[in-house]
């Protein structure tokens, strides 16, 4: 028996200019809860440029506080169009800290949790440990009790680590960008229970690489995020941006893949689009009777994963 | 400047008459010796057929004690060519206990490491949990000091967890098949040094299965693999047999993925080939530095992967 939900993911250029980066978004999360997507993602720190490109104190400014006027307009955007969203915020925490964060919206406007971003990278053009504090570790295993803690206050929505969130009728696990190229994140959202790991991304072409060696970064992001979908035997969104800012060409290709790691939706290099699909949520079953790799997980031998190196 | 090394993959079909198996892939070899490799890698369980297919307690029969006059034709031929090998066998280690295992040996004849596969499947067609008990845990985290007592004595043989064996000029990482859907092992792997992960295997397509699911397996097989090189900036090599044997066709496919998840070759489906591949171990620090995932891996945040599941 099939249960379909239907997901969405934008992929979108930006601007130097916020508020219009804001009201294509936003307009985009309309048409797609207007052609029935049940929860819809944006690409990383959808509102601005992709600023990292340079260490400028001057940028600290794009940060929004959460909750703070912003999320309250994505929550009455929800709230209007009935729709779940996972949106990808440059978050101010309090003076000089900073993160890249995930806040969920339940299609009642209701804000249920935020994700920080745990692995922040830093590369040419890519300056992030500059701008963002790694999300904090979890202090201990969660249990089913925390979950239906995470609702209510403000200081509710301060909880760390890896995060599952309940959109609707599809349990989401929230990573973010250079997250992707690590297999223990994947695992350990997927062990929350997520049926979906999303992740939105900033990636591209960036110009001091010859053209040979961007395709095959493209490839090995497409191939590394198949690879979780395959290991947890879950579904995989990346989100991705469009557009040349500054060196980086964005090579949007925003994907969705099934458990069996298989693409079942893929957005152009350099188009906006919104990418709506239909997943079928029993084909996790189905894939996990056929490879159960959880079964056979050897958890008497990964102690050393918490070692930098074992040399 | 790079660092070039040959490897030989050898991929072959096996009949129901053991010693021509072991002729044939012992002359496949001696030809990769006089093609200059250095390190040469056999299919999973080469000395004979897939005999996982039932549960039959006579197939325990096949099994054989390491050191043992199997391994000791072995080590000869390795002296006698001046080729180093990793060789996968079905090991006896006491009377009702049972390893699938790879035996490392170097150029001069001498057996210097054993692996015991972590993984064990279970799937129709696939009983390997009849067959095979798992490897044994690694006791602790272990030291430099530790690489160098593994030669010597057979009882230094019986070192347990994931294993790397500097064979020539290559730090060679032994898993399994099954483990290779497992990134944990490849990472722990990854982590004692490896710069080449290599998985002997016995995969293919079964009978019961529709075409489309078998084309979706190898393709999986394949992502899957290419992933482990991505994720820890190494090689990967892939060796599978080829031929039918009651319900499996076993597709062959072996092949070698570089540091940055590219197949730099790969063989048929359904050849007998030796797979002579110049692999360069400078490609390793370049795409690290590129990609420096080893860099920023959150390793306080990891301690949940030694729990079965997370609700």
């Amino acid at each position: 028996m099939t249960q379909t939900t239907r997901i969405a993911l934008l992929q979108h250029a930006c601007s130097e200019d916020v508020s219009a980066n804001i009201a294509k978004a936003h307009g985009m999360i309309r048409d797609a809860a207007k052609q029935g997507a049940q929860v819809v993602f944006t690409p990383e720190l959808y509102t601005s440029q992709y600023f990292c490109q340079t260490e400028d104190p001057a940028k600290f400014d794009l940060a929004v506080t959460i909750p703070g006027k912003l999320t309250d307009s994505i929550c009455e955007l929800a709230k209007a169009c009935q729709i779940n969203l996972v949106a990808s915020l440059f978050e101010k925490r309090a003076p000089g800290l900073y993160h890249n964060t995930s806040v969920c919206i339940d299609d009642t406007g209701t804000m249920l949790n935020r994700y920080r971003k745990m692995h922040i990278p830093d590369d040419p053009g890519f300056y992030e440990k500059f701008y963002f504090t790694p999300g904090d570790p979890r202090k201990s295993c969660p249990r089913k009790s925390e979950a239906s803690e995470v609702h209510g206050s403000s200081e509710d929505l301060s909880n760390a680590g890896y995060q599952t969130t309940q959109l609707g009728d599809l349990n989401v696990g929230t990573l973010i960008c250079w997250d992707q190229w690590y297999p223990e994140a994947a695992r350990l959202t997927a062990m929350l229970g997520a049926q979906i790991l999303q992740y939105p991304t900033a990636i591209g072409y960036w110009k001091g690489e010859p053209a040979q060696e961007g395709a095959r970064q493209r490839d090995a992001w497409i191939t590394m995020q198949r690879s979780h979908a395959i290991a947890n035997g879950c579904f995989v969104a990346a989100i991705n941006r469009i557009g040349t800012e500054g060196d980086i060409t964005f090579w949007g290709s925003s994907f969705v893949a099934d458990p069996g790691g298989q693409i079942i939706a893929q957005a152009s290099e350099d188009q906006e689009e919104i990418i709506i699909v239909d997943i079928d949520l029993s084909l996790m079953e189905t894939t996990r009777r056929m490879w159960p790799f959880f079964r056979d997980r050897r958890i008497d031998t990964f102690g050393d994963l918490q070692q930098r190196w074992l040399k």
